[in-house]
């Protein structure tokens, strides 16, 4: 039986980007940002980061650690700010293409827990983000590896090697690093030459890693940020600046007032980023929300969240960069609460435009857990979504005009010879979704998709295989885990 | 405490519409329906819609039933077709304006059966459609009434007096009317009349009610169905003309195949509907889907229903009508492949620019179920559309930078008076979600949105109240149906 050519990767986004505001109030936004940066500034807490805005050109007050930046300063680091690039992966199939008309999407990450229906929801384990490894790795639209847990069950100083060697030893996926302290990220980047074979310079030619920078809303940029922001600068890999600006809690009540500060902070990391290294590989980033009227907790998939990611589109379109927006979930369970919430804000990432859309699978409860079901619910939609980005023939033979006058009037086109030709490759098949009628589906059980997935999951894990490698690499990977190890690690820092 | 303003009525879609064919090749489309109709024609069963064909220059053939329908018979129909009109309901707050730009929303129809948490799935009965009437009548953003259930318990030849008297009584929206016969539609009609007052020609002067016209597809059209066209245009009501155009079922297998084919037909019911009465309110519909790989049981949500929507709305356009889409979901049960399905579907028919949106909340299993629950939650997403329907505010106060200024870097936003200023009418606050954090959704029962629905219809059906009446109408329209019912009734017929 024919199968149907599928291509997840380096997909275009095939919608137009949409807008809120206009132009002018896109202006207005920018200036508005510019001004915050100019006149109030922002607090920066790693004296390194606060050198290199004075050596631009910023008004430091070492005293308050505040940092006021000019219109000129941002302007210069958007000249050298790339607005496209490419990250590496462990063979070329698996690089990933940062442009401006890109579609790219990671699975949910930095959860402290996990859930599934067979072991409940549980801190985040080493075994949890060895499985959720090689499950995303089975999905081509998840385009790159991600910290989808945290394990707390390995200590904080050596929980760095091991979640890197699972990244590389499960996938060939590019891995991601946490901005923990400059000691964690150089232990990061030096398994990753070892195990691509890489020499310093080739390392640093091109980016083979990410991470995210998340300010402290509002106005402040802590010391493990700030460093991660000059490290994988000066290493040419890339850096995500994403402001954390929830609606009426670190940000403005309005979604206007909330850009402009999330504009701001964003601007402040891309500066500091391209001053530690013009042309480094950055991101701008979007996090905005608002918080639920009762209890203060992050919403997502709101009006409000709507509006505040496709009004980031339009403030990223304005400096030109590609930019990273995310899918968000507040749900408790894998229903359909989560999953409407789901949709919407990916939706809303997708309209918006957005290069990159992070946490579009398995994320829920805000973040503070990834749940394997949902990765799997979650997935037809990121597929769909990766379905919608190649084209749609109307040549001749996709106008059926032969076929319409073959089938009578009343009639079906079951048995026309058109379908048959394509019907085991004409359609999208979701795999977690039951499309049987209500008695078939009662009969085998009356499953709910939630029920389904787990399955999907077991088979997906059950299936993956290790991709193969260099035995001489692993030795050296292992020896240099030894190596740190014994030397004590690396605690979290600056 | 301050209430957030609602505005749902007469909401103008926020959206660019999308395309996924190119111009030349909606023409190609185009042309290709009026090849059909004009070299391959229709079947068509009512003898006088044949007569009404001919006497415009259609070749008829007695024998077979097919009619052929040249381009400038088209062309003459699209020439009287209306681009935009208003429908009235029982107060002018609840007319409902159709219109190129507009976005209007109906409750799921048609389903055979209703299904809640309470009392399980069955056939539908009164008692399910006039509880759904009055659910429906307290969400404003469902526009108008609509066939929610088919109650089963009250015989067919009577059903269409009980489903009239409950829409008209429960509600002031739009009622809704079955093309199931001439006498079924005028007792219908004449309900309508009595209930609002209103003369024969007051009734002809504006839609009042309005039917869906669906064809046998491919090529063919029903007894009843030509009936209706004909008799709404005659009286000045609502028509909209909806093939069912199921990709690999009742259609070609292509999405261009399967469009080629509605549009065919839809236009084929439009010339229908103008020749039988020049300028009477109709539209253009769209109810395209693939069906399963397995089953043959249609899809939706998938990526080619999405593709034959937003196609749907390019042809539309190029005819210059306003259009009927719809959302779909084939799910068995209130969870998250429903909420996927649901969700994707009605994003494709936003973003495809459709006037009308039908089936919007609580249509299941293809339509062979109205759920309770699933109205509930469906809403969520039907008002979040709403929602963006407004304008986002960019002045002075939006953007917020005193706010920003006062607020300290590292602080929060809680207690500025910015925040408190707007807090309490700030966000769209959901009625099903639950956004609070997993221990207190676990000590509160750790109940899914399904179950949590159950209470919010609970709550809107006791909450709800009639509109107040004149009692000497409701003698009226009992004596009318008195009256019918004495005399036999109106069996479903042509």
């Amino acid at each position: 039986m024919p199968v149907r050519a599928r291509n997840y990767r380096d997909l275009k986004n095939p919608f137009t980007p949409q807008k809120i505001f206009s132009d002018d109030q896109v202006n207005a936004l920018h200036e508005n940002a510019l001004r915050v940066l100019g006149e109030l500034g922002l607090k920066v807490l790693l004296p390194e980061a606060r050198k290199l805005y004075k050596a631009a050109g910023a008004l430091v007050d070492e005293a308050t650690e505040m940092v006021r930046i000019g219109p000129e300063i941002v302007a210069e680091a958007l000249k050298t700010a790339p607005s496209e690039f490419t990250l590496r992966g462990g063979a070329p199939e698996f690089d990933v293409r940062f442009h401006p008309d890109a579609l790219v999407f990671f699975p949910g990450a930095g959860c402290p827990n996990a859930t599934d229906r067979l072991r409940g929801r549980r801190p985040g384990s080493m075994r949890d983000f060895s499985e959720l490894c090689r499950i995303v790795d089975g999905f081509d639209v998840m385009h790159t590896q991600n910290a989808v847990v945290e394990p707390q069950d390995i200590p904080a100083h050596v929980r760095h090697y091991a979640t890197m060697r699972h990244q590389l030893l499960n996938s060939q996926k590019v891995p991601f690093v946490f901005s923990r302290g400059r000691a964690q990220v150089e232990d990061c980047f030096e398994m990753i030459r070892i195990w691509r074979g890489l020499s310093e310079e080739a390392f640093r030619a091109d980016p083979f890693t990410k991470t995210i920078i998340n300010t402290n809303s509002p106005r402040q940029l802590d010391r493990p940020m700030a460093r991660g922001i000059i490290d994988h600068a000066r290493w040419g890999q890339m850096t995500v600046v994403t402001p954390f600006c929830m609606l009426g809690a670190m940000a403005p009540v309005t979604v206007a007032g909330a850009l402009s500060l999330q504009h701001a902070e964003a601007l402040a990391g891309i500066v500091l980023n391209q001053l530690a290294s013009p042309g480094a590989p950055v991101m701008y980033g979007n996090f905005a929300s608002n918080v639920d009227l009762k209890s203060g907790a992050p919403a997502f998939g709101t009006p409000e969240h709507v509006r505040a990611t496709i009004g980031s589109g339009q403030m990223a379109r304005h400096i030109g960069l590609t930019w990273r927006s995310a899918a968000g979930c507040a749900g408790n369970a894998n229903d359909a609460q989560a999953a409407h919430e789901t949709e919407i804000s990916c939706w809303a990432a997708v309209l918006a435009g957005a290069t990159l859309i992070v946490h579009s699978a398995g994320w829920m409860e805000g973040g503070l857990t990834l749940g394997y079901e949902k990765l799997v619910t979650d997935m037809e939609m990121v597929q769909i979504f990766a379905e919608l980005c190649t084209s749609c023939p109307a040549d001749e033979a996709a106008l059926a005009f032969e076929a319409i006058k073959e089938v009578q009037p009343g009639g079906h086109f079951f048995g026309a010879g058109h379908t048959l030709e394509r019907f085991h490759t004409a359609f999208y098949e979701p795999q977690s979704w039951d499309l049987s009628n209500y008695g078939t589906w009662s009969e085998n059980g009356a499953k709910t998709a939630d029920e389904r997935a787990t399955q999907v999951w077991q088979e997906r894990l059950a299936a993956h295989a290790d991709p193969p490698f260099d035995p001489v690499r692993l030795e050296l990977l292992d020896a240099f885990i030894s190596r740190r190890t014994a030397e004590g690690g690396a605690p979290p820092g600056n």
